[in-house]
């Protein structure tokens, strides 16, 4: 087998890429601007001009196994991203097929926390492990799930959308998706800076959060002002935390998972989250699953992640056939 | 390959088992009381006894593959029964060691209803579907679910227990569980007749089930009453499908099936509770996911479906070693 893979996250904003050896080396990476063509083929004209650059400099031509690409709405059995809000081309893109062209190479694209999911099961705390959920707590809640060792792509590549399951289900907080109460709304860096508005709104209580305007209050914020000792700040991630326990309950009883693994920038908030998650876990969980899902932290380095997840899923491309048969 | 598995319905009252061949036909059956032993080494005689004489009746010893039993929190991996509120025998009980040891044949075992979700694949309306969930509406709520053609035993060998999704987090009732606000307290038999409890309390409108002893109105009298048009216990079966509808439509989210398939009694009641369970799916799912999974019927004939399904285990099961190495 050839010694590297590529891996690619397509990301809103940026592109991120790198290369990267069997043991989850990040050899070398580099980015571009997502957004700055209009035009889908134009940007993979500069993805493939910036990664040849990359490869060449590196010595890592013909040593290419395969390309992973981590996307949003990315689908795995059809290679494409039918719908996705945050990117400027219209869809359906046809991500991998596009992709596989320019460069010559296999590609397998999902999307990105099932990259995450991948990437954790291939170099990082889910070694070994063959039933976890990762959970990406960022702008958005995203997952991926495994179960006996596999992803779960689902019957049309799109299943393990669990920040969409529903937390509220009266008077429910507006998600992106369209719906009301999804844990996404409570339990994303965006649902932690709603939380502290509507505390701060609804409450009296003296707050470090007064002093900034309440419309540009981020997750960051809250935790500063959590890890300043501040009341309210502290009560917002409780409440984060024991959404997101009861949320992590009903899912053990789907798939009784050995652990579920946080990433992404909410992951960082330590005991401030850790505590009341674990405590409202406990309290939600069925007795016979009590105790037993473990919560672990990724264990790949952040600048690194998005690549390495996105890798991970070039060990597994199929090689392209040697011939074309289209008569 | 030998021609005939064995499959046994281990319930709380009575045992059903029978000899199947490979087309799903159950060539004979029949039953013992659960309760009537005391100890669970008598209660294996008299099985052993009443399925000898059955097996020699139909000519069939020595072509039987294996034994599939499904009991209530039967696991799978360990082959035993650890916690079963409804059986008179102290836990744990070694289901599958002592009746593997008794019988001289391989046994597999697992719960009631993911042995229904095997059957069901193995025989029945799931056969070519490689992503369901069986979704068992009795005295309880039961599921079986199948991701790209296994079924899901979680690390422990107790995944699939959606009847306990939390669907009401605040003044929920309380379930058999111990926990409050289950889909099974809501979506069951008993469920229904609990919500018919309820409504017939608050409400003040005339129902033809204000003229039965309140405390005994069952599903059943629900049904007869809406069927015979009455309003009331029809918001009943709106009710109940709202709910249901609800707990799919985050149960489509983890992992995408193809189909929900409904067994038991309460599937039995038709457009009465099939159009607002469609209705609630529809408005309640997450939009990548609309239309996508069809609500489905069981199609084994029910007085041999618990028998097929546990007997579906029967052709998986690994054969006995032929010596035993105890030095």
């Amino acid at each position: 087998m050839k010694p590297y893979v590529i891996g690619i996250d397509l990301g809103g904003t940026n592109t991120v890429f790198g290369i990267v050896d069997a043991r989850g080396v990040v050899i070398a990476s580099s980015s571009i601007k997502t957004a700055k063509h209009a035009n889908f083929d134009d940007y993979v004209d500069e993805l493939y001009t910036e990664l040849t650059r990359l490869i060449e400099a590196n010595d890592a031509k013909d040593k290419i196994h395969g390309i992973g690409i981590g996307a949003p709405n990315a689908n795995y059995y059809t290679g494409k991203i039918e719908d996705a809000v945050n990117l400027p081309w219209e869809t359906p893109i046809d991500l991998a097929g596009k992709i596989s062209d320019k460069f010559g190479l296999p590609v397998n694209v999902t999307n990105d926390a099932n990259a995450a999911a991948i990437g954790e099961m291939t170099y990082g705390v889910a070694r070994g492990l063959k039933d976890f959920i990762m959970i990406t707590l960022g702008t958005g809640v995203g997952s991926g799930i495994v179960i006996n060792g596999q992803l779960v792509y689902g019957h049309d590549g799109f299943a393990g959308e669990l920040g969409h399951v529903t937390m509220k289900r009266n008077n429910g907080r507006l998600c992106g998706c369209g719906r009301t109460g999804c844990l996404e709304a409570y339990c994303s860096a965006t649902g932690v800076a709603r939380t502290a508005r509507e505390f701060l709104e609804i409450r009296k209580e003296p707050s470090l959060l007064r002093n900034l305007p309440i419309d540009e209050i981020t997750s960051k914020d809250v935790y500063d002002a959590a890890v300043s000792g501040d009341a309210l700040a502290k009560e917002v991630f409780d409440y984060t935390g024991e959404i997101l326990g009861q949320a992590f309950a009903d899912m053990t009883v789907f798939s009784s998972p050995q652990a579920f693994i946080l990433f992404g920038g909410l992951a960082k908030s330590g005991e401030l989250l850790m505590r009341p998650l674990r405590a409202s876990m406990d309290r939600n969980m069925m007795s016979i699953f009590k105790g037993k899902p473990k919560i672990l932290l990724s264990e790949l380095k952040e600048a690194d992640a998005a690549i390495l997840g996105a890798s991970a899923l070039g060990w597994e491309v199929k090689p392209l056939a040697t011939t074309v048969s289209q008569a």
